[in-house]
């Protein structure tokens, strides 16, 4: 059961000018569903994207990055389900490139001008003939108030297609910002993939998407776990169509960016809190802050300690105040010259540890009552500078080994 | 239920001479069970120890480290079960200080010649007053011929005594060597810590026990891990008594420091592996070994990122030879210009991978076959240098959750 979190309303989701995009049932692994999706970008839009860290990429990452250094405009994503062309070797390389070159033919572009993306299981050989065949279709289908079905068509064990979108004011201007996403979990048993794609029609100075697709991915998709492992297939995409008529933000620390970016970032956490909620097996969403540290490298570093220590996860789990299992993550999260007498711990309004030790006046009926929640927040301040940084996670139940431990039949 | 572990037999295990333990019953959480040792050091042996890197390290991790560096002879050893004496703030340094001290009168010696330990549940108080009252019980019970006595006596939740005895030939002489202990998941619900002391016999420059102590535990107790926690009490601590006879073993890349540090070695390897065996809900004992690597450092990021990971985890425990899984880790492990192509991965005999991708000659059969099995070997070979280590790791199941998610009652 997905925490807190329900299927959008289609009607919720505003359309994006200058975006198009089409589903279409092919084949890939399963019959009768949307498992192939294209967006069609007007001519004149800015692309940012980023990717999997993860050594062993996925072969469409690794077009992806061929054809956004081909410098050439983006102009259609090609995404499928149900096959992620991961360890597919070369075979896996040359039949991304077909499938976009296909696209491309079809819409009169350049192969570079495509960018494709997979999901679902790893390992297999991509059915490029199923995709192929099924390209009229979704093209056909194209139109801009389609981002549901991109929704649902992207999935793969996701229980809740995971949408978003806001209206906000940038340069005396409405703007609207629309975006998907899927994932749940890093990897499932036979499915890899977290992806996010992100449409405005805000008019963005081309040069600040890169920019802006990290920033909000910092802020967002990267600040999430659920277990720790991070997949092959990863991919963040954010395309500006510039249609809304508003001054072309320049900079992201004008008056003007700032505005554009908090609704992004609004979006964008939404689509990467709503992994977390329909993470695997997760029955809390929790919010991780760690305050006081001297930078961000050593906050993120708690943080994630926190976030990844299966212990923390099971008492989470089991709505168990323990303190000592936090305490004795912060204490290995890598901080070499950390003094423990510094560490305060919250849970929520609750203030559970104080120089390091179990605050006398707490009382355990006090954490319980918060460990209970379905969101819970903990927070550590380090005391030892001005850093604070937010990680979002998930607790770690029985259902999270059933579903990882289901063979992959 | 531990993997292929059993309790040793008490006549297996050889007393060293100038070591005698004792126990007693002091009833520290629980009535009628053993929870107090005390090791009684001859004059003239030699002592080396390695704690916890965690920044919360417990009050009698602390109390050692001042011990230690007082430069005094260490001549006892003070462990306690039942309770960690962590995050116990000064009150806890306090009672660890206090018990030693009153161990050390009981002896004639200093404060500083003895050693506190502490395991059990933690952020509750030392009960000092038991423990002190037990001592006379405990010193009058010292005999050598006791480290079965102690193996059960340090026990929390394991479920199985860990102890391990042998006999080699150091420069002609035969020399003794036994280890005692305990941990099972570096924290239960409320318990904490992996204790191991070692004995020997052997005639050990003074100066060498330190990096004895320190190369022993790097490459047995520091090679292990049940869920990548690391706990507030770690502590493992060698004792060589010069008493065998042989002449002093004055470096360890002599043969006879090769021959002694083989010995001791096997014994801390079997302690340590016997910690996975019981390790928290484990079903399988999995050997990871990186070989191809171009430093120490590489090989065990790929090897600790394998065996970290909850969905290798989960795969080991439903016997499912999920190649991606365990190709995403390499890939994630933090090395940055890790060629995917150069990778090999094997698992026992079988050639799973080759290039980076599936083995074209693999059979999931065969893969389903060693996967099976209750103890396998993942070799995964980088193909980029010269560099091999090992880890071990146990499976991550259902009963991990249950035991973790227990709230603590």
């Amino acid at each position: 059961m997905p925490v807190n979190l329900t299927a959008p309303n289609a009607t919720d989701l505003h359309p994006i000018a200058g975006i198009r995009i089409g589903t279409a049932e092919a084949g890939i692994r399963k019959a009768n569903r949307k498992d192939l999706t294209v967006v069609l970008i007007e001519p004149g839009a800015g692309v940012g994207a980023v990717f999997t860290k993860n050594r062993f990429c996925a072969a469409p990452v690794q077009v992806c990055r061929e054809h956004l250094a081909s410098g050439k405009d983006i102009r259609a994503l090609l995404i499928n389900t149900g096959n992620a062309n991961a360890g597919t070797g070369e075979q896996g390389l040359d039949r991304a490139r077909s499938s976009s070159a296909t696209l491309a033919a079809s819409l009169g572009l350049a192969p570079q001008q495509v960018l494709p993306f997979s999901t679902g299981v790893i390992m297999e050989p991509l059915p490029v003939d199923r995709i192929e065949a099924g390209l009229p279709a979704a093209i056909a289908d194209a139109v801009e108030d389609n981002w549901f079905n991109a929704a649902q068509a992207i999935m793969t064990t996701d229980t809740v297609p995971k949408a978003c979108s806001v209206k906000a004011q940038v340069g005396g201007v409405t703007i609207t910002v629309t975006g998907v996403s899927k994932g749940a979990g890093m990897i499932r048993p036979n499915m890899a993939t977290m992806l996010g794609f992100m449409g405005t029609d805000a008019c963005v100075a081309p040069k600040l998407m890169q920019q802006l697709a990290l920033e909000l991915a910092d802020a967002s998709f990267n600040r999430v776990t659920v277990d720790g492992d991070t997949s092959t297939n990863d991919s963040f995409v954010v395309i500006a169509t510039n249609k809304a008529g508003n001054a072309p933000v320049v900079s992201l620390d004008s008056t003007d960016g700032r505005a554009l970016k908090a609704a992004m970032l609004e979006v964008a956490r939404t689509l990467a809190h709503a992994i977390v909620r329909d993470g695997e097996g997760a029955t809390k969403f929790i919010t991780i802050t760690v305050q006081g540290g001297r930078d961000t490298a050593e906050c993120l570093a708690v943080g994630y300690a926190i976030a990844h220590s299966p212990l923390v996860k099971t008492a989470f789990f089991a709505s168990d105040p323990n303190l000592g299992r936090i305490l004795a993550a912060v204490g290995y999260a890598g901080i070499d010259d950390l003094d423990q007498t510094g560490i305060e711990l919250f849970l929520d309004d609750v203030h559970v540890a104080t120089r390091g030790g179990r605050n006398p006046t707490y009382q355990e009926a006090d954490g319980q009552r918060v460990m209970k929640q379905s969101e819970i927040t903990v927070r550590v301040d380090l005391g030892r500078g001005a850093a604070t940084e937010t990680v979002w996670t998930c607790d770690f139940s029985h259902e999270y080994v059933t579903i990882n431990a289901d063979y992959r039949s």
